[in-house]
C-alpha cells in the first residue's frame, strides 16, 4: 500500500503572509504527521500564532509524545501566553506505522471528511480551538490504513468561502463529485476544493485557505518516498 | 516565477529505518528551508543522530537564525554530546524571499550540482560533516532566484552506489542527460538519479539514499502552494 498526501494552500487576497501553517514531521516510531494550524485573524500576527503552535506540536511529536497530548500542551501554552485572548485551530493527521493506523486529531470547528467505498462521513462533533480555556480536549479519530480511504481536512477559509456573498461552499458535494471520478489523485481533490472556494470568493479569497488530503492506495511499487513542493514567488517576476 | 522542489528517498536494503532525515520548515521572514542530514552508519542509531541534527537546525531556522549559524550550532551540540565519535552530514537549501536568493549550506563531502543555461557546475570544495571538531564551518553558496536554475543535492549513498561492484555512479553525466531533455521536472531528475544508483547497487541499495532537487521555473500561474507526498508502506500489504 501507499499513503499519498496532497496540500493546496492560498493566502487571503492581498496579504503576503498566510495565518495558516502546515508542516510535516517524521514520527520517531515510524510514519509521519502533518500538522495544520490556523491562527486567529490574518497576516503577521496570525502567522506568529500558528507557527508557534505548529513548532510546539512538531517538537513534541518528534520526541514521541502522543498526538492528543501534544495538542493539549500547545493549547495550554497558548492559553498561558495569551489568557484566552488568541485562539488557534489545529489538525494533526498522523500515519502511524507502529499502530498501523491513521490518527486524526482535531481542535477545529470545521469538520473532517472520511470517504471509504463511496461512503462519505463528516466528522463534525463539536470541537474547540486551542487556547480558549484551560481544559481544551482534542477529538481523536483512529482509522485502519486500508486502500480506498480518502480523508479531507481544511481550515475555515474553505467553509466560509462565498458566505459573505450569500453563496456558501458545500464541501461535501464537491468531495462527492471528485470521489466519484475514476481513482482521483489526492492533489486533484485538494485543487478542486480550493479552486471552488476561490471561485465563490470571486478570485479574492476572504481568508487564508488550506486543504489537506490523505489517500491510501493499494499500489505496491518501489519503496521510494517521494515529495514534490511548488512555491509560487509572488512579487518576484521572471 | 515558481520554485519547485522534489525529493526521492530510499532506505538501505533490508533496513526499516533510514539514517537520512529530510524536513522542511517555513522561514519566519518568508520562504522555506529544506534540511537534509545523514547520520553516520545506518539504522536506528543513525536515524537518531540525523533527526537530532534536523530538529535542532529547523528549530533555529524557525526562530530566524541564519542558516550558517544554525549549522554551526548543530555541529557544536553534536560534538559536545559525542566528543567527535559520531558525525553527520548536513545540507540546507533555503528559498529566502527576503534576500530573493537561494542559499545553499553544505557540511557534506558530496558535491552539489548547479545547472544554469546548459552549464553544469559542481560545487565540490572540501566540506566537513558536523560533529568532527569544535570549529566546523559550513560552505555557503548564494544564488539569485532565476528561471532555468536547477540544483541537485544528495547524500553519499548516491555517490557510493555501485562502488563496491567496481561500477561507480557518475552523477554529473546522469544530471546532464536529464537536463538536456525538454524542460524536465525536478521529480524526473530526482527519480532518474535514484533509479540509476539503485540499479548500480543491483536493486539492493548499499546505503540510505536521498536526492533533493530544486528548480526555478518562469511559470506565472495561480498563487497556490502545493505539496504532494508519497509514503510506501513497507510490510503493510493490501
Amino acid at each position: 500500500m501507499e499513503v499519498q498526501i496532497a496540500v493546496a494552500k492560498v493566502n487571503k487576497y492581498a496579504t503576503s503572509e498566510s495565518g495558516d501553517t502546515l508542516e510535516i514531521v517524521e514520527r520517531p516510531n515510524g510514519g509521519l504527521s502533518v500538522v495544520l494550524a490556523d491562527g486567529q485573524t490574518s497576516g503577521r500576527g496570525a502567522k506568529a500564532i500558528s507557527q508557534m503552535v505548529v513548532r510546539r506540536v512538531i517538537g513534541l511529536l518528534a520526541e514521541g509524545v502522543r498526538d492528543g497530548a501534544a495538542a493539549r500542551a500547545a493549547s495550554d501554552a497558548l492559553f498561558t501566553e495569551r489568557q484566552g485572548k488568541v485562539i488557534c485551530t489545529l489538525n494533526i493527521a498522523s500515519v502511524d506505522l507502529h499502530s498501523r493506523t491513521i490518527v486524526l486529531t482535531r481542535n477545529n470547528p470545521a469538520p473532517v471528511f472520511i470517504c471509504r467505498h463511496d461512503r462519505i462521513d463528516a466528522i463534525s462533533d463539536e470541537s474547540i480551538p486551542l487556547g480558549t480555556s484551560r481544559n481544551v480536549r482534542p477529538l481523536i479519530t483512529e482509522l485502519a490504513i486500508e486502500p480506498g480511504l480518502f480523508i479531507a481536512i481544511y481550515t475555515d477559509g474553505l467553509t466560509h468561502a462565498g458566505a459573505r456573498r450569500g453563496n456558501p461552499m458545500d464541501v461535501s458535494s464537491v468531495v462527492r463529485s471528485v470521489i466519484e471520478d475514476q481513482d482521483p489523485s489526492p492533489q486533484l481533490l485538494a485543487d478542486t476544493l480550493l479552486a471552488h472556494a476561490v471561485r465563490l470568493d470571486e478570485n479574492r479569497p476572504a481568508d487564508d485557505i488550506s486543504v489537506l488530503i490523505l489517500k491510501v492506495t493499494p499500489r505496491d511499487g518501489d519503496n521510494v518516498r517521494r515529495m514534490t513542493l511548488r512555491l509560487p514567488l509572488d512579487g518576484i517576476r521572471a
